[in-house]
């Protein structure tokens, strides 16, 4: 079924979030079947088809490499229970998160959003629950047209949403009180990887004085930037860009690129929502070294796992 | 014909000087017939579309203005060859301003363009009839798509060309060298009003310390700034940015915005290229006096000649 | 009656256009009473007080430029209908500047405004007169507090207003649309000198993406200023700081100071609504060649005027 | 006593440390006398003034919690040597942070610092004692006039002073070094809730890139932001921004505001001088890690110490 | 003589006024010979120096430009005349712009200025003679050392300089009340071409909000950049960059680049002090038309003139 | 031989690392000869000249605490195994940090740097021993000319290089990918001393968007600063300007002035690469907690160490 959807190209249009947990899933599977070899295949797949179809995808690495780690150690003693374990604790880290990201929004105030993350709809929600009236602008979030989705579930929840063109954000930006974004990675020095068009919208509201929040837990964080990687960033099929009945009145050797993500830097996110609290985001460090019990945290690359697996 | 075109929506996505010039031949045509009743009601019928469809484009207005001056001083009498002239004239100098901005690129540079101007087209024809060499980053521009338009027109002249989603200029900035846009008019203290998204491409390129040049001949120029007047911003049918498909899913009460034009403050374009030569946005008075022989340039509003009209 | 005002310190509280008419006023008296003995001692007498007490005001130093220039041309021929000429003029240049203004605000909008500015004042009575629906955040403008005049002013027309303290001016401007101030003198590169607190006030409202206009007619620009001068800056009494209950209780040699006007620089202001248009405020140099036919415009200073009336 | 200080509006007008050093004495007298029910119900009357009338101020509620929960789990055990304790604590932090921002001025420097702040107060007598010469830009900190008695303490140290009006800061921050500044709370991202003005000063200072520096022990710190929680801000009576005299002149439905304090972004704060050190603000979180052995510091609220009471 | 400087590649130490001036005197004294082939050889010969040494010396441009049209419409019917009345005109447009700037520097501010401009020089010589103090931060100006030779001059005019290294700018800014620098040449949008290390000096100034003024005569107006034209900006050799004991030691192939001029966009410049008077950069249109009775001024290009002299 | 390169001025050429070297090796030396009174004598007289000649050097610092500070407790027991560890960590810190800051190039960059740092040297190395291809703009780095060194290292690691005057950076800055500089010391709010011109060049990028990396192991940090203390920043000597020659030419109290560092603010600092991994700036105090196991870390001072060693 995830492969199903992988080759359908909507893995794209799923939340980062999603993903992981459909990762999580696909992998409890398997271990609820007790087939040892099927799960040392799947989880390499997994891992090639992460690398090669959404590697900024820091959730999903981040809880396979846990997971990895201890099938590693311990094989599939307690791995059914450790799984459920994190994606409980994933999921209520998008909550906290989430709750927390919410106390910053006072009644009658206008947001604008990006994309689609599962992080910032909870927040919605839970506005929605307690009673905060707001309302949204949400970029449309070209080429996959997420913010679509979420303007959907905007409507949904009973929020006045206004649908816009990615271009159009500093033309409402006088009209905003607070922007809010996920993030598909958040580097050791507060940058984050976000949807394309993530970077531009900060930038405009910075121009603008309005703060800007990311909501994200700390399974966002990228560990390997610590030790200086760069974070790859996927470029998209360029095709998307254009339906295919455009597409046909195009030379055969047309540029076109679609880059998925870019990154933003931390001087224009004002804080970071995490399950850990609010930070600044040149913070980050901080929170690892809690978490995590010691700086760099001592935690095995996913290569070293792959190789105790063989 | 010109009927036709606004009826199919097309109108918005011609170019602000493609769509002048149809003004200008649709009453050429009936001068020819010789129909004075006819001039009148298609003059005011011309009045009414542009207020409605596109008020905020500079050279219709300047254009209809001399034509409808002309007609109420002397009637039909030169009204044919007053017409052809202008007709010539403002082609002439889109191509002088092309000509001059052209002057600014430097063989092997990378420039940046957003939405489908005339003038920012013949440039790119000068360069390529110069030879020189030179690749372009087109934003797709939503949600009217006209970047589609101008991607192929360089495509044919053989320019290596990148067309990328609007929301991507960021992230393709630190290559550009230099970004060049068209405009629906410019205001008297230098601000222009362009296509949605120009305001924060230009933004960006500020960001990036990359030089922006406007391409935009006089006639584009909106003289009611002078007196305070607010040019204004049409909003477009928001059901432009999606599909009919995707609008099927949404509620009936669904709420979208699609602006079609926002404004560029001066601070950020280093020169407008003119038919008159290069200037910093706000030495705009300069030139007005100077080719209207006074400032501000004594030239009946559109309202005086429709009431001399009648 | 003038100098009662001066005496008692309440010139610095009137605009500067209300100074510059009892000016004006207190010319013409004289020049109806025939008296030239009397006029020559007047107009020196004034152009001391002004030295003094308002150097910076240039609507009086322009107005009694071209008094005085005439009488040293024609002595009493005429001047009681050039005062009158420069009066109704100058009236009216306040009036098309402040309906210039007028013409930015929108319905709903939120202003801010600081000191008390008489063509400020007008276009806010248009606003009123037009069925304009606006507030206005007034900053009281220590130590005059002239911000208690323009709100009761507001009040009297029935807009809500909200007085504030200077130093709160970022706290509410995120709320605010636009903002706008009145000018003493316009310098010829752009500069704007205004009651203290105005350069303070635009770079708040330039952080935060606001636009600023300004009002002032043509008489507020500084000619000396194209040679290079400094415009002088008045300091006043520190004493104004404090009642004198709080004064007793300070040392005697207390140190304090009172700056009552200071320099906005031009890239703060988005554009000058003056009576003849509206313009960035780099472009002065422009409108001054148009009025005075030339540039720099030909005309006489003040001492050599004083020069030749002897 | 206190309550005749909240009652005449003095409260205000203290410095936040001076009222916490109240509230402690107030506390103290109480267990003196081993009033357990008195103590209990000034508690609470307590937090209930405090919530009212200066619910930023974190100094008060870190020292209220931590004598709350002392009195919840030990009762009057050993609660006078913890408020003993707690009161010496605090002043030497106080102290320590004077010392640590007295070692970033140098001979012949000019300072400028607004409201009335008692750690910016001692680094001043450091200073002083230690030899250094330096003069203060001290603004006079509207509506409270905080800043009169910062430059009576000057003046009394002998230290050259100049009073300035609040929106004189621009005009004289050409003169200036470097900025001090208290603080009434600390947010976890480093953001500085202080005096009205506060922020704009060093919007000021930023401009002119001269340093700002905080001095602010880690009373002020508030541990409620890391959960997100807004920091409230009271508003003044707007009263407060004119005497009887003037009030009498204006209509009865007056509109007028008078918030007390703002919030300054951490990217205009160079750095946090705490008796732990000096700081970048966003590092925050490593000393409220590095002081309470944890992240988030494990403390309970004042709701939980309240029930508890109960 | 000329030829001699040239040779031992004196010309790029001297600064653009003292190399025009060298180009009016040498062809003068072929006019004076009454040497007609000589002078159309020497005026040719002259062109192919200055394109190839010094092509953005706007002000030997002017000249020449002025002196070869006299020479094609009136042969040397007048034209020794006309030379000394433009050596005259220049002569006195540099003091009358050294006077308007001079009148910006109020006793005892502290200046920078980095080069050797004949304008700035002459604006310290004015300042010492009307007796105001100042003192003098002189950039060396790597690598052609022209600071050395203002150094010099201040001191011999017993002025107390600082001699600094070029990248010590910011180090010493905060120092600083006013930077001053001369051109070479001023584009019409405002942008000035300057010694290498001009742009970056006054970045750093503006960081610091430091006014940057520019003291330049008419004469150095590039009159091409109308017509988009980009000035030549000519490269020095990079052996300049070391003495020839250092040369040595490096690899025959050794890469170093030397420009010799840089590009200051006109947002880093408060004003240009001209023998017009004082403007913002963005206002150069108008002094243009002014002086040359229309725009763009009806001047003939060098290419026309040589045409003609055949 | 240490003090023969004192004598001469060479230290000051020396990187801050290779300075560092040679007072470790000096000092094993004697303690080699087990000479105590030697090793005393020697330790202060390095104190001596450090604290005149290069007292910013952090690296220096640090380590001769960590020497003094054994010697103190243990005298001459296992202090020369102590001084190789001392030598080799920090030999191999450089290692470390240079290669966590060589994973942020990418094949075909164009990098910046200045001045002559060891560990930026080494990060040149590894990505020639990687095969990743670049190029780089060296500043000469006026007044010690060590860019000139650097350019040679890299001419003889066979990668491009272009040297050019520390004033051209501005120029270039448009063909630049990246920046990395070293560092004399790291301050507790992320502060950066470096090179003269480092933080003009630091600026300058800042201004187009080009990312700044510092590569500095831990050994830079200057716990100092934690206390508030000002890092002591030496000022060459001013005929380091100029050689002999030019120096004759001048009169005998000529002034001129060669600071020799500068201080860069975090915020035009993007990352610190370390041995412990790459961070924001402002996050240093995580680093120092991590590694000292405290905060402030529990360090004696130099004061301290010299005061036991009589």
């Amino acid at each position: 079924m995830f492969e199903e959807l992988l080759k359908h190209g909507y893995a794209k249009r799923s939340t980062g979030t999603e993903y992981a947990f459909t990762i999580i899933n696909r992998l409890l599977n398997i271990v609820e079947r007790g087939d040892r070899e099927g799960f040392v295949k799947s989880y390499k797949s997994i891992v090639n088809s992460l690398e090669r179809e959404r590697p900024a995808s820091m959730a999903s690495w981040n809880l396979l490499r846990e997971i990895g780690h201890h099938f590693v150690e311990n094989e599939f003693v307690g791995l059914k229970e450790k799984i459920l374990e994190l994606r409980e604790k994933y999921d209520k880290a998008c909550w906290d998160a989430a709750n927390i990201a919410a106390k910053r929004v006072v009644d009658g105030e206008v947001l604008m959003t990006i994309s689609n993350s599962l992080c910032v709809r909870r927040m919605f929600k839970i506005l929605v629950d307690e009673g905060i009236k707001y309302s949204v602008y949400v970029l449309e979030s070209r080429p996959g047209m997420e913010g679509l989705e979420t303007a959907s579930y905007l409507d949904d929840l009973g929020v006045k949403t206004y649908l816009i063109v990615d271009s159009a954000a500093r033309f409402f930006m006088k009209n905003v009180d607070k922007v809010f974004i996920g993030a598909e990675a958040i580097a050791v020095n507060g940058a984050l990887v976000g949807k394309i068009g993530t970077s531009i919208l900060c930038l405009t509201a910075n121009e603008a004085r309005v703060r800007v929040f990311a909501v994200a837990p700390l399974y966002k964080f990228s560990y390997e930037t610590i030790h200086g990687e760069l974070i790859e960033l996927p470029e998209g099929d360029w095709r998307s860009l254009m339906n295919e009945e455009v597409r046909k009145t195009l030379p055969e050797n047309y540029n076109a690129r679609a880059p998925i993500y870019d990154v933003t830097p931390p001087n224009y996110i004002d804080a970071i929502a995490t399950e850990y609290g609010l930070f600044a985001p040149q913070a980050v460090p901080v929170i690892l070294r809690q978490v995590y019990g010691g700086f760099p945290p001592p935690i095995p690359s996913i290569e070293e796992i792959l190789e105790k697996m063989r």
